[in-house]
């Protein structure tokens, strides 16, 4: 959450030029994305305003992945998903460089991103994540999962016992765990390009319908199924992990379904993608956790939020997925 | 520039709702002001959306002055000056509590902060200041300016000369400079409310024009020429305070007077108070320097780029008063 680059007015209408958007009449440096910098623009042409968030690629991105990401959004857009369009320049370029950066325009979408969901939200929220999957599967780009629930259990081990004991008691555990879920780990589940990262921040929503599926800086070519267990991780729980809302989980998947009905095999693996989607961020946060000087003026997410998901889904909790 | 305060969508939508504006349907934290949150926010009603800015109050706002700076808004956004307008709730109130803490939903206003101005540009920034200062005179609230000269030497004793040393071996002078311009400063000039820190972030410009002066929390009741000072000074430098402006300087003071001719007294004391005004920003900058970690994340504002500014007035460069 910051704004990593200063762009002056002028440097951002000398940009804003290269693209047939109209003149720039406001910009606003948001407090969104936790790798890039965002302004919300906005342009007036022609009698009409426009609105565009305008994303600086400041670290964590791959460069390589661009072509990936932004014609991604362009695919998905044409799609049923609610999804932003990339803006191209007038020379056709989906982004370009400022500063030394790379940029890139895109598509401003109306919607607010909840807190605490309801069933109504969860269910279209599945749904959308099918539409995604299924307008996905003929993008003709691959990117893979560098996130995988080998890597997680390689995050953890090379964290080492004592480096998350001093976290929580309770997180040296995951390292064994972590080595069990990518040892059972299922393969050969259908694939699209997924989310991965599909957090209720992540998504913009109008009262109870689903206006924009945002942030696809994680997207890659993985089981489908693994995105619907990321997705159930992300939102079916309250207060930190500790409250499994059942209806919410159970809406979200009824929703998914009513688009895609998954494969016997997709349903009898959601127990194991459930845990290593958990893994999958709580070594993201455990190594963040380490990394980070204690008196960084950063927000610490505490991996124990999804090592308690974890748990929850290993012991399965009310057979949630049968 | 940051965001305090995490609030939620329902939150903010159940805040939204106690105003007549229709239903909130977007909501991004913005990287503006120092020292509160603030979200652009978008609701739609009737057929149409119209956009604010919802401010929470964190710290440095005494409480206490925000019927001054939100009636001050209103008053002002009656007049020919390009003012955002305070939006009141439903029972007629100018600011509500949120999680304990003082919000207001204040009018969006387009355009965009120059960071290096045209001298067209300047005209129009001092005509709209005077036009500002004439409509304010008859708003019955007071504020008193409480970082005047005598504090500014007040805070600049308190830093001491080891502590500016450090920072520049050139800035433990600025104690004894801000001590014989307290000493000599002009009273008696004709006021009115004035803005005191109408920096270029805090002028709002579509092409030319101003089509928006923001940020009043440090209004209060002076001379309204200390306030043409402190916009001289903060406008018409280039390259940290190095590179005077002459055309910038001349076009603000043309701008102001195309409006509201200065009188023989405030033009001749505008030397003295363009050295005041430097030193208003030395003694908080130095002040904030001392006081901010040195390994902590925020961008800390060099007090130099002001002693460079004073050092100029002074030795009255270029007679640029005359």
């Amino acid at each position: 959450m910051a704004v990593y680059t200063q762009l002056s007015a002028e440097a951002l209408a000398e940009l804003i030029a290269h693209y047939d958007v109209g003149e720039l009449v406001s910009a606003k440096g948001i407090a969104e994305g936790v790798s890039n910098s965002n302004w919300l623009i906005e342009t007036y042409k022609e009698g009409g305003s426009s609105r565009f968030i305008l994303t600086m690629y400041e670290r964590r991105i791959d460069l390589a992945d661009l072509p990936f990401f932004l014609g991604l959004l362009d695919h998905l857009s044409t799609s049923s998903a609610p999804v932003p369009r990339t803006i191209h320049d007038k020379e056709g370029a989906a982004w370009r460089n400022l500063d030394g950066k790379s940029v890139a325009l895109i598509e401003f979408l109306p919607g607010i991103s909840v807190d605490r969901p309801t069933p109504a939200q969860a269910r279209n929220v599945g749904a959308v994540l099918a539409q995604m999957h299924a307008a996905a599967m003929d993008f003709p780009v691959r990117r893979a999962n560098d996130l995988g629930a080998d890597v997680s259990a390689s995050v953890l081990a090379q964290c080492g016992s004592d480096a998350l004991a001093k976290i929580n008691p309770a997180l040296p555990a995951a390292i064994d765990e972590a080595q069990r879920v990518a040892e059972c780990w299922p393969h050969g589940l259908p694939r699209s390009i997924i989310h991965s990262d599909l957090f209720p921040d992540n998504v913009l929503m109008l009262g109870d319908e689903v206006s924009g599926l945002i942030d696809f800086y994680f997207a890659c070519h993985d089981a489908m199924a693994y995105d619907l267990a990321v997705t159930h991780a992300a939102w079916s729980f309250a207060d930190h992990g500790q409250d499994y809302r059942a209806d919410i989980g159970q809406a979200l998947i009824a929703g998914y379904e009513s688009v895609r009905p998954l494969q016997p095999e997709e349903h009898a693996a959601m127990p194991v993608l459930a845990q290593g989607a958990a893994m999958r961020f709580i070594s993201s946060r455990a190594q963040d956790w380490i990394e980070t000087p204690a008196d960084a003026l950063v927000l610490k997410k505490d991996p124990m939020d999804f090592m308690r998901r974890f748990e929850f889904y290993r012991d399965g909790g009310s057979g949630i997925f049968t």
